[in-house]
């Protein structure tokens, strides 16, 4: 006899589907309030959708493929980890601009950076005792993801000076269920950039524990912003400074095709096992429903890589917000990197002060969805027009803190 | 004390991404072949690739979309389950079609067929004693989607002579646990397509099983190949007939664009408690990291509703293999639908003739990978000159066993 009581649907997926994340219900807010007194009325900092379009040869490129493919080759299925000409371009261009030496071979083209994601933490993770490691504040999926593929999200609080990694509490966390440690940088919602010795400082500890436990804890590194950085010439490449490494990528921010779910999951040639490795990660496209990525934009990889849409607009945004929030008197942590801006709230509860902000028809997101109090997330990758008209609203708000 | 063995990775997502599956072995062996003994020499019935190109319409709508649309709303994230005026047409389309009464709000797009499936079985299956049945024989993928959301799947064997269901013995697997049931008509890999009236008998046994067990019992109907029909001027649509009805689609197979991965999920409008199986559905999606649809992709949809590509080739192509090979002495199941034939193997072991088979050249595959025993899938979506210069092998293949 069944004694569990019959459900007509799953319980987790239907909380996931009704609730949506609190980026995307401040989003449809605003664009509720848009229709309501005019988009020209309502500064929306809450989405990370690029503002700044493709370079041209994007379009150029889908083109020219279009015109001169034949269409069951170019709309036909590729093999299920991409196609190898594609994956052997994106090992080279690496290989040319981090100086690492990957392999196409251990490249899986996936439908963008959810996706990388997602097919890595079901080929990893193998208990449900296993164990991810992520650093507050972290873009809120993570923790969706990670659970859905069984896993535990282990927490660990980033220095609050400059939300680089506390190196003593991540040590302090890291034990023997450890499947994997994610790193995201540049960094959503902080902006925040790892330099080479962060990176180096991590491995160590890494290094040491694998030894300890004596099996790998894979470094998972999220790099949907990666070439998105003003302070540096390019980000330290993990796979350089880590053997047990797994890069997770997307095209959607750096070259503004967030729409278009392309990207691609490598792992380090150094990897563990890695051929295994790679072999469980096509397994876990596979029974996740991804049979290949989309053949079009696939082909169209090899044309645009290295480019990327006029990043110097965003730094334009960042620097020209940045300053004038400091004047007004805000507190804010400089971003290096992404098109994300962490900004300390008026008050001790984040939502509490991003209430109060959408009423000077300010959007923007309490840093509580990202597992860190305090602070809220300014997506700058609007028009430079709207952060200049936002100017007074910032200071109206401000002032009524200060007034009160 | 943790006392489980510390795995490195997922042992099934391994084993699914070590095997493959057996149509992709057999593709594979078939693409070295060619190499050694030249394209023209290797028939190989292998893969359900459509061989016909879209129609011109696809490759005209995209070009004019990259052209006159803005790229960063063009290639720019869509909600969720998609853009609406997109998932309005498709429900306007099915609506005029087959005089259903659908809505946009329960279409949910989706990167292809098996997505469509990955993220309806996520959003249904509620506990490990969920069952989900298939009639056999079926596509193999949908053990591995099943199973991978933690549901079982119970194998009802279709009637010998014509494949289609053992109205009793499916009525005898249905139990309390069962979940839903799983049709794909026209029918991959056997050709064959349901009537209205076994939609109805399907429905009446439904009907009354839900009332029995006092829960819905969904029926999921997998239709990537809807519109390949010989036989009828359309397929009976589900939904017409019965109200827990939820179907998922692909652009895949009849309008050629496999590798583009695009499709959807349409709860139908009477579905018991549809709007919260639809979020369940949408949350579904979201913790396997599909974020939307493919931009462009579902952009085109709207201009290329109710076009296929000529599928009169396929057509031309299946009666010519079925007469020759019916001419020979093969026994086959007359297909009405898709693009495949079930043809009876020579001996009691299917992969013992597919193997025979190679010896002559032929890729063609058995049906033990679909869950059924002494038949042969042959693809008939391949050049029509291939099939002809097939036929000999065929004849040969049979008198090999004829003079034995």
């Amino acid at each position: 006899m069944n004694n569990i009581e019959h459900k007509n649907y799953n319980d987790k997926s239907y909380a996931l589907g009704a609730t949506g994340s609190a980026i995307r219900e401040l989003f449809e807010f605003g664009k509720k309030r848009k229709q309501e007194i005019g988009a020209d009325n309502v500064f929306d900092y809450s989405l990370g959708n690029p503002s700044i379009p493709c370079p041209d040869i994007v379009n150029e490129t889908l083109i020219n493929l279009i015109k001169n493919t034949d269409a069951t080759l170019l709309h036909g299925y590729t093999s299920g980890p991409g196609d190898m000409n594609v994956r052997n371009s994106i090992a080279s261009y690496l290989n040319k601009t981090y100086g690492c030496s990957e392999k196409g071979s251990l490249i899986y083209m996936t439908c963008g950076a959810a996706a990388s994601l997602t097919v890595t933490f079901n080929a990893l993770i193998a208990s449900d005792s296993d164990e991810v490691i992520v650093f507050a504040p972290f873009f809120p999926e993570y923790r969706v993801f990670i659970e859905k593929a069984n896993g535990i999200v282990k927490v660990v609080k980033s220095r609050e000076e400059d939300l680089k990694i506390d190196f003593e509490k991540f040590e302090g966390t890291i034990n023997e269920n450890t499947k994997a440690v994610l790193i995201n940088s540049p960094n959503n919602p902080s902006g925040v950039v790892y330099t080479e010795e962060d990176i180096k400082n991590l491995s160590a500890i890494l290094y040491k524990k694998e030894k300890e436990y004596n099996h790998p804890i894979f470094l998972i590194s999220d790099e949907p912003y990666r070439e998105l950085v003003y302070n540096m010439d390019k980000v330290p490449f993990v796979t350089n400074y880590y053997d047990d490494a797994i890069v997770c990528y997307s095209f959607s921010k750096s070259i503004s095709l967030p729409g278009e779910r392309i990207g691609y999951i490598l792992v380090s040639n150094k990897c563990n096992d890695a051929i295994n490795v790679y072999k469980a990660i096509c397994g876990s496209g596979r029974s996740l429903g991804f049979v290949c990525a989309p053949a079009l934009f696939q082909y169209m990889i090899p044309s645009i890589l290295g480019y990327t849409s006029n990043i110097d607009e965003y730094k334009k945004n960042k620097d020209y917000l940045y300053n004038e929030l400091k004047k007004i008197g805000y507190d804010a942590i400089y971003p290096d990197g992404a098109f994300y801006m962490f900004v300390k709230a008026l008050e001790d509860s984040a939502s509490n002060f991003s209430e109060r902000a959408k009423k000077h028809e300010l959007l923007i997101v309490p840093s509580d969805s990202f597992g860190f109090t305090g602070y809220v997330r300014l997506s700058y990758c609007v028009s430079f027009d709207m952060i200049k008209r936002s100017i007074p609203a910032f200071k109206a708000l401000f002032d009524e803190y200060k007034n009160k």
